[in-house]
C-alpha cells in the first residue's frame, strides 16, 4: 500500500493526469463488479440543471489481474460487463467522452474522494460447523483502507449487500480505528448504507436511476451526506429516497427483499409438483390468482433460482443475528428452507427426464440456456450448472447452448453458437425463456427428430408446445401435468 | 329424508306457499354460514337490464337447533349474521322486502333449483396419525341430497374451500350414484366449482358482487352453464370472469391462495423476532420494502392469524393430494409449517410479557380486541384464544375486552361493554387494531396508571405510543425492538 498522501498533493497528482473542472466532486466506486461498474457509470452521468456534470468519477479495483483488467478497459474506454442494454452502453460511452469516469488500482484515489461507493462482494461460504457464513478478511481490509486515505469530512456508502449488523460492528469501528491510528477523531468520516436493486437485463441503468432507494446512517449527519448525495444520481423526484433510522434497519430491508422473494419461489415449488402429479396446468391457476393485488407477487414453478443475490441473500439475517449480534436460535426456517429448496430445483428436471426415459444413464441431452436469466449473459449460480452437473453424474451426455453465451466460464465450456439438430438427442430441455428460443420456428427445427421435450422454465409459447405436441413429441413441463 | 318428489309437483306446492313471478329461475343454496347467507342476498338482489329480479332464493340449512334458527331469522326478515357492512344489511332488507330470498330446512326445496350452490363447511381435523384430514361423511350426504332431489339439467356449484379434487372423486361420483338409483343418467346434473374471495368486514357485500371469479365445471356444459349464471350475480364487466380447464385447479386455485396468504405471514414472523432482538423498527422496514411492485403483497408481524380460512386452507392440498389421489410423500413444506408458525404467533406475545414482567404468574393482564380482524366481530379460530388459553395455564389473570363482542361464544365469556379502567392491571395487551383503540385518548384512559403497554399487532398509532413512552409507561411491541 502507498502511504497516504496528503490531500491537496493527491488531488493535484491526480489533476495533473486527469485535468478537469475543480468545482466536481470526486466520487470513487470501490470494486469494478456487475453493480459497481453500473454505479460508476450512473455517477459519472450526472448532471446539474444546466447539463454540468456533477462528479468525477474514479473506479477503483484491487491489483488482480481480474482487477487489472477491468480498469484498463474502463481506461480503454471498453465497458468491463456483458450487457444488453443499450442505454448502459451509451451511458459509458458518455462518461468516457467527457472524461467523468476513469479507474485505477491505485489505493490513493480514495485521498480524492468526497464520496466513496462500496461495491466489493460479500460471499457466503459454509463454516466449519456447516452453518452459512461470510468472510469479513477481505471486506475489513478494505474498509481498513478506505479509513486511511479518505479525507475527513467525506463519506463512504456502503452499497454491498451484507449481514444486518455490518455497518455497525464492522465498517465503522474498522474504519474509527483507522482514523485513530491517523491520529483523526474516529467519527471523521461519515458512514451511511443504501442498497441497489439493480436487476440486470435490458433495464440495467435504469434499475439504477430509475428505482426507489433505502437509505440510513451512522449518524445523522451521515444519513443528510448521503441523501444529498443519492438526490443528484437518482431520479428522486419520481423515485423518492426512503431514510430509515439505523443502518441495521437498511441493512435488513435488503436482506428481506431477497428472502421474501426467494421464499415465494421457492413456496410455489410444492405446487407445481402438485400440479404435475395431478394433471393440472399451474400456470393457469397462477394467472388466475394473480389477478387479485394482494396475491400479484405470487411466482411461477421454474427451472430453479440463480444469480448473485437470491442464491445467498436470504442467509444474511441468520448470519448477522449469530455472528454480530450474538443471538443463539434465530435460524429463519422459511429463509433458509428457500435456499435449500430452490438450490435443489433443477433437480427435479433430471427427476422429470429419468420417469420419462426410465434412466438418464447413457442418454443424449440438449439442454437450451445457461444463464440465470431471461436475455441476460450472467451464468453466476445459475441452475443449469447444477443440472449439468446432476445429469452428467448420473451417466447422461448433456449438450448445452446458450444465445448469449459463448464460453460458460464456471464450466470452462465453449458453447456452440447456434442450437444443435434435435436429431441425436433422447431429450431437449428448454431451461431459459431466451426470446431466441420463444421465436424458434420448431417445426423447421424438429424434422423428423421426435425427441422428448421438456419445458423446464415455462419457456415455450402455446403455439409452440401445440405444434410439438401435434407432431407426435413426448411433452412434459415443470409445473404442468395435462399434456 | 322426504321421498323426492316429481319436480312439477314440488314447484307446485312451493309456489303455493310463496307465489312468485314464474319466469325467474330458483337457486337454493345450501348452508347458511357466513358465505352461504351473504351469497343468497347477493343471488337474491341479482336483476336484469330493466331492474327486474332475477331469482328466487331458497337458503336451505339443516334442521339443527342452529340450522333451524337461522331459517327462521331469514324468514323473520332477520340478518342471521353480525355484520358492519351497511350495505349487506340493506341488500338483505330489499330481498326480504321483494320476496327473492326465503328459507326452509326442508331438503325438498332442491326440486325446485335450477342452481345450487354448495357452502357448507369442511373442517379440518387430525386424524389418528396426527396428519390432517377432513371428513367427508356430512359433505358426502349434503351432495346425496343434492342427487337425489335436483332436476336433471339443473347445476350444482361448489363454493365450499375443499380439498383439491373433491368435486372429481367426492361430488361428481356422489351425485351419479344417487342419480342412478332414481334412474337417471349419472351426469344428469351439472357440476360446476366456482370459489368466493368473501371478506369479513364493512365490504363484505361488495367482495362477492365486485370480485373477481375463478370457476369450472366436470364438463363443458357445466362450465358453461356456470358462467351463465355467475355472469348475472356478478359484476363481470369490471371483474371479468376466469375459466380454468379442470376443477381440480379452481380447487387449488382456492387453496394456494389461502396458503400462499398465510405462509407470507408466517415468513415475517421471523423477521418481527429479529428486528425486536436487534432494536429495529420492522414495521419502517416493510414500509420501505412494499415500495417495490415486486413485494407489494409482504405482510406485517403481528399478533396471529385467525379465521376459518387462513388456519386450515393451507393443509387442503396436502390431504388433496395424499387421500384423493393417492400420491405419498408430498407434505408441502411451507403451507403447512406456516399453520404451525401462525398459530404459535399469540404464545410470541405472552413470552414477551414474560421477559417484561419477570413472569406472568398472578399477574393481571388486560387483552384489548377478541376477534380475529379488525373492525370485524369474527371470534372464530382467534389469536386471542391461544394467547388467553396460554396466559391462563401459566397462572396469569387476563381480562378481556372488544368493542364488538359482547359474549364470547368460544370462550364462554361475558366481555365488559366498557374498556376497563388501566389502574389494576400490569400489563396492557393491544391485540387487535380496532378503530375504537386507535382512536382511544390514551392519556385520559392512563390516569395516573403506568401498566407495561405491549403492542401486539401495530395497533397503536405514533401520537398514542409517543404519549404513553412519554407518560413513563413501559413499552414493548411486536416487530419493534426500537422504543
Amino acid at each position: 500500500m502507498h502511504d497516504p498522501l496528503d490531500n491537496g498533493t493527491a488531488r493535484a497528482i491526480w489533476r495533473g493526469q486527469f485535468p478537469r473542472p475543480a468545482n466536481r466532486q470526486t466520487v470513487c466506486v470501490q470494486g469494478l463488479g456487475f453493480v459497481g461498474t453500473a454505479m460508476a457509470i450512473a455517477v459519472a452521468n450526472a448532471r446539474d440543471e444546466i447539463g454540468e456534470f456533477l462528479f468525477d468519477v474514479i473506479g477503483v479495483d484491487l491489483p488482480t489481474p481480474e482487477g487489472q483488467s477491468k480498469v484498463d478497459a474502463v481506461n480503454a474506454g471498453k465497458l468491463p460487463l456483458a450487457t444488453t442494454d443499450e442505454e448502459l452502453v451509451q451511458a459509458f460511452e458518455t462518461a468516457v467522452a467527457n472524461n467523468t469516469l476513469t479507474a485505477t488500482t491505485d489505493p490513493c484515489a480514495y485521498q480524492l474522494a468526497d464520496v466513496t461507493i462500496v461495491d466489493i462482494h460479500l460471499d457466503v461460504i459454509r463454516g466449519e460447523d456447516g452453518q452459512p457464513t461470510v468472510r469479513f478478511d477481505g471486506f475489513r481490509k478494505a474498509m481498513s483502507v478506505l479509513g486511511q486515505t479518505m479525507r475527513p469530512g467525506s463519506l463512504v456508502v456502503v452499497e454491498t449487500t451484507v449481514p444486518p449488523g455490518t455497518c455497525e460492528y464492522v465498517v465503522r469501528p474498522t474504519i474509527a480505528e483507522a482514523l485513530q491510528e491517523r491520529g483523526l477523531p474516529e467519527d471523521a468520516i461519515l458512514i451511511a448504507h443504501s442498497y441497489e436493486r439493480v436487476m440486470p437485463g435490458k433495464e440495467y441503468y435504469r434499475s439504477i436511476v430509475n428505482f426507489w432507494r433505502v437509505f440510513s446512517g451512522t449518524t445523522e449527519a451521515a444519513a443528510d451526506a448521503c441523501e444529498a448525495f443519492l438526490s443528484k444520481v437518482i431520479h428522486t423526484k419520481e423515485y423518492p429516497l426512503r431514510r430509515l433510522h439505523a443502518t441495521t434497519a437498511s441493512e435488513t430491508a435488503k436482506v428481506l427483499e431477497n428472502s421474501y422473494r426467494a421464499t415465494n419461489i421457492a413456496f410455489i415449488e410444492e405446487w407445481g409438483q402438485f400440479a404435475e402429479s395431478v394433471g393440472i396446468d399451474l400456470f393457469e391457476v397462477i394467472d388466475a390468482v394473480r389477478v387479485r393485488p394482494t396475491h400479484s407477487n405470487i411466482r411461477q414453478p421454474g427451472f430453479g433460482v440463480g444469480g448473485y443475490c437470491l442464491t445467498k441473500d436470504p442467509l444474511l439475517a441468520g448470519i448477522g443475528a449469530r455472528e454480530l449480534f450474538g443471538i443463539e436460535g434465530m435460524d429463519f426456517p422459511f429463509s433458509s428452507r428457500a435456499v435449500e429448496v430452490n438450490a435443489a430445483m433443477p433437480k427435479r428436471s433430471v427427476e422429470i427426464l429419468r420417469q420419462q426415459l426410465g434412466s438418464i444413464h447413457g442418454k443424449r441431452i440438449l439442454l437450451l440456456g445457461v444463464s440465470y436469466r431471461q436475455d441476460v449473459a450472467d451464468t453466476r449460480y445459475s441452475p443449469s450448472e447444477v443440472f449439468v452437473n446432476t445429469a452428467r453424474a448420473e451417466g447422461a451426455e448433456v449438450v448445452c447452448h446458450d444465445p448469449l453465451v459463448a464460453f460458460w466460464t464456471e464450466q470452462m465450456e465453449h458453447l456452440p453458437s447456434e442450437i444443435p439438430e434435435p436429431h441425436t438427442f433422447d431429450a431437449v430441455v428448454f431451461a431459459v425463456p431466451h426470446r431466441e428460443y420463444q421465436e424458434m420456428d420448431v417445426t423447421r427445427w424438429l424434422g423428423d427428430a421426435r425427441p422428448l421435450i421438456l419445458d423446464a422454465n415455462n419457456v415455450l409459447t402455446e403455439e409452440q408446445r401445440l405444434t410439438m405436441r401435434q407432431a407426435g413429441c413426448p411433452m412434459a413441463a415443470v409445473g404442468r401435468g395435462n399434456h
